[in-house]
């Protein structure tokens, strides 16, 4: 924290992420494009992998606002063995991860004002000894909030959180109930207020069934387990509304009508981000004790070391890490704390 | 069949749906809108739903043309009761049927190029002894193909079919199997290839799960149910393709690379269309002996007879017959049929 003033804010750290895909590539694309303008953030990583563009190593993000319009801040970590892009190594997990703890660590001191992940390699990790189903999943172990941590997809105009994740559609039938969806709901309540900012966010609960079960003829988890939660949240002064047909819920008029929509699955809520993103998607999550985006693409091992990886979903990360990092910041130094998740 | 010339296409038929619904303010709109260039399409309903515009009774679709400029045709069809906007009427359901059994008998002796269907109130049919789960159904009894009936949604550079429709999400994945699979994509090629004149339609099936179940991880129904489909496909000729992750299918340059997408259930195939579509979204039936398509939305009650219903799916809708009804002679005009489901 900087107590001296509490409204100043802290550049950003990236997290050099998979080493054989295209976080390298699209970090120094990034850099180009934000050099002018800002937000400034540092390269926690293997400065081999910004292929002989300009960068320059920093002792801490504290330096990055400096040399930021020159060259890109790095804060080096070496790589145990050279790189092949596409071509992931296991010997390299302990510095991947390493990159990820050093910027957890630098955000929960306060040196840094928020973590931007490059995509990982979950599978070469785990050959390696990672034992989480993923990054979030570290991420919440490294920097627990209060309520549980949770997923929001940002694109222009549209926000969604999915209320089950990375599991079978099957799994996420027999998991969904009334209180994971309450739990998913406060959570994403309270990280829209800390986070973005939104003093009264509205969320939108999609149903389950088609036509959100049309009366129960075409299922009952609207009746039985996502209309109750509805009702609990309201009573707790959030304002939730649904359960609506999810078909129809991320067309523009409905996507007016809401802060976020909760999709009751994986592909529910992450579809309709997907499809009308051109590349300027961010994954968010919400409940943490730090600020943490990352693109909402993969490692792009299949087009890694071509040159032409996108740096569009990143560029809008590292610009909507620096808004939460502001929001959160700004809240920390009102009286009044923001709701908190129950 | 018009055996002169076997190109001549014969107008569009549209049915009145709902009386108490918008079906015939956006009739006169779409008239209105299609007036000068066409496609020509004469009304089958009563002419009270539209609220003292210009219209012409015809004796049937033939004489459309020679009046479509100067006054929207109507086959007048009386209903039992004045209807009030938003008010369904149990006492209407009868004549609401019967504009759709006419449309259909026109397509069917060939007096019609293709039916266009205003959205009806199914629960006010069904009060009335509608014994169908919908329009396609009653539509594929009326009108039986060589196949299952394939409900396809059309968008601007999207096309998507769901493998199971109206039941609920638990059902979906209790239905889902190989079979469905191969008799819903095999009538999705012979619809595209006959009414939309694809040579060779390239089918994108998605996966059921998240990530396409991320190598059985989350999920077997990749490697169970839908990759042995995709196999069986291809060697009875058909391109098909995936399991893909349903997420990242609708981005736009996936897009580009299929000409449907099969979702394996109603909202993953009708969330990315909706969200897409600006109001231009179709609904076409495929695998009917005639051409049948419908806008995308229902009958609009909270709305009918307020003005501010938007024909924007409905010109789609007639606009999409009148090109799919070409497509049909064409092909029925030259020696080599389509490919016929098997």
């Amino acid at each position: 924290m900087n107590a001296a003033d509490p409204l100043a804010e802290p550049s950003l750290v990236l997290s050099m992420g998979e080493p054989a895909g295209i976080g390298g590539e699209i970090a120094v694309k990034a850099w180009r494009s934000l050099r002018q303008g800002g937000p400034v953030f540092t390269f926690l990583g293997d400065p081999a992998l910004l292929r002989g563009e300009p960068w320059r190593a920093v002792s801490g993000p504290e330096q990055a606002a400096s040399v930021f319009r020159d060259a890109l801040p790095v804060m080096p970590l070496q790589l145990p063995v050279p790189t092949r892009p596409g071509r992931p190594d296991g010997r390299n997990a302990s510095a991947v991860i390493e990159a990820i703890e050093r910027g957890v660590a630098l955000c929960r001191t306060g040196r840094a004002g928020g973590l931007v992940t490059n995509p990982i390699q979950k599978a070469t990790l785990t050959g390696s000894g990672f034992r989480h189903p993923g990054h979030t999943e570290f991420l919440a172990e490294l920097a627990p909030g209060a309520g549980p941590p949770v997923m929001l997809l940002a694109a222009a105009g549209l926000r969604t959180v999915p209320v089950t994740i990375h599991c079978s559609l099957r799994q996420a039938l027999e998991r969904l109930n009334t209180d994971l969806i309450l739990r998913i709901a406060r959570a994403a309540a309270a990280g829209l207020q800390q986070d973005f900012g939104i003093v009264r966010p509205r969320l939108a609960l999609a149903g389950l069934n088609p036509h959100a079960g049309e009366d129960g003829t075409m299922g009952t988890e609207e009746r039985d387990i996502i209309a109750p939660a509805i009702a609990r949240l309201r009573r707790e002064g959030i304002e939730a509304s649904g359960p609506y047909p999810a078909d129809t819920l991320f067309t523009p008029e409905a996507r007016a009508r809401y802060d976020v929509a909760l999709g009751m699955y994986h592909d529910q809520a992450l579809i309709p981000v997907k499809t009308l993103d051109m590349s300027g998607g961010v994954n968010v999550t919400l409940g943490l004790s730090v600020v943490r985006t990352s693109p909402d693409h993969g490692t792009a091992l299949d087009i890694a070391g071509t040159g032409q990886a996108d740096p569009g979903s990143l560029v809008a990360a590292l610009r909507l890490a620096a808004e939460l990092a502001a929001h959160r910041r700004r809240n920390r130094a009102t009286p009044h704390p923001p709701q908190e998740p129950t």
